[in-house]
């Protein structure tokens, strides 16, 4: 089994991959999170591990958008992660003129970066570990990354814990074009709600009298006008379970687009 | 009346500023949308024009953010503007070797960029301007902006409308301290629901019984733990409607927080 992540070594991505892998499983490092999810689409690898969502800065635009294009690849996994920013540098004490991080880095410690490098510029890269391997390159830089980053890359510790709040998590899903046959306890859906007032309130209400749980609902734009959604909803229960079957029948009849990306 | 946008001059929100202001209003430029918006927070400025959301990549999270923190800022009017991304370089004809544009615009141009750059480095800047003039100073170098640039920094096209969808539009919306006074059409909300099965159903449900429509619906992190959500509601009608102020008053008991961010 083969399974593609956002490398280089040390990512959050590379963390939660190693948290996951069976022994025999190899792992393929890609450069950006489209790349990895592509690289499913055309069968080089089995398996994939993307983040989908933080607690922080929130849903994980690319991954979402690369679900919304490719619709035969399913959720068949999740895996939670603690996330711990570390400013680190190649020299404790020399003077800092840029920051490397990925953007969802930066901006869950945006905080920190106002209130202690407000006149530093910081620079975007496509991942954590990436820029890790920059700020080890370059003197006079620093990056936001995994504590995993210090030995893989030979860093010095500035600053610990330097995101917006201290119980910051990731969730990863794991991504295949198989859907799972194990029984599970949570299934994921994407749906637009047909151009008609009280549409969503009608689906969230047969949502309610199954008594299904939803635990997120999120919208991206459906990219057609304006005002146009899609919405991500994961709800309590497994798709083959017979009231989950009969909700969904009924929701499928208020909507545009209903397409379930996996129980897990 | 000062009036506060994103710069330098050529970028979108300069044209929606443009649209927007009275003939004697003061325009006054701002490195990144976080500064803009804590110009007015500090009183430097009068009103502010930012990005909130585009057709192809949804909400600009930097605004959204900056209204979650602020609670003092309202929302007094909203700019619609078409958005054409056009390719532009120093010389039409020369070897490309990084593409400068501002996130929000890459991400827009996603599939161009994959299908006729795939091999060229994009490099995420604060502005689509701020690109221009990047791509004007160098060569080898190409940019991803509006054709306002095209004169102001003497660049030439390569390519025109190379964003995802024809029909691409950014909806701005301007910023006050102090509430409108007129009378209006419609009102933006943030709330969280109580952490009680199907509370967002409920909320929903009361709107429907006013006969509210709702005209966006969208999730941010509340920045708490992962899974708990902020709604960003937009609805026609104004706050000081009595339907409204009734609903409004309902719907406060099934929220932890409920603001209204101003109606326009």
């Amino acid at each position: 089994m083969s399974i593609g992540y956002l490398g280089p070594n040390g990512s959050y991505s590379h963390g939660a991959t190693l948290k996951y892998k069976a022994e025999k499983d190899e792992i393929i490092e890609y450069d950006t999170i489209t790349n990895v999810i592509k690289a499913l689409e055309n069968n080089e690898i089995n398996k994939c591990i993307v983040p989908i969502e933080n607690a922080i800065y929130g849903s994980v635009l690319d991954t979402m958008d690369a679900i919304l294009e490719y619709k035969d690849i399913y959720i068949i996994d999740e895996v939670i992660v603690d996330i711990n920013h570390i400013l680190m540098s190649k020299q404790k004490d020399c003077q800092i003129a840029r920051i490397y991080s990925h953007p969802q880095a930066l901006a869950q410690c945006k905080k920190y970066l106002l209130e202690n490098y407000d006149s530093v510029e910081t620079i975007p890269v496509s991942s954590t570990s990436y820029a890790a391997k920059l700020a080890a390159k370059e003197s006079g830089t620093a990056c936001i990354c995994n504590i995993a980053c210090k030995d893989i890359y030979n860093l010095e510790v500035i600053s610990d814990k330097i995101q917006e709040i201290k119980k910051n998590q990731t969730k990863f899903i794991v991504l295949s074009k198989e859907k799972n046959k194990r029984e599970t306890k949570k299934t994921s859906l994407i749906f637009s709600t047909k151009d008609e007032p009280g549409a969503l309130y009608k689906i969230l209400g047969l949502f309610s009298l199954a008594d299904i749980n939803l635990t997120k609902i999120e919208s991206r734009p459906a990219k057609t006008k304006l005002g146009d959604y899609m919405f991500f909803v994961d709800i309590d229960g497994d798709e083959k379970e017979e009231r989950v079957e009969k909700a969904f029948s009924m929701i499928k009849d208020f909507c545009d687009e209903f397409r379930i990306i996996g129980s897990y």
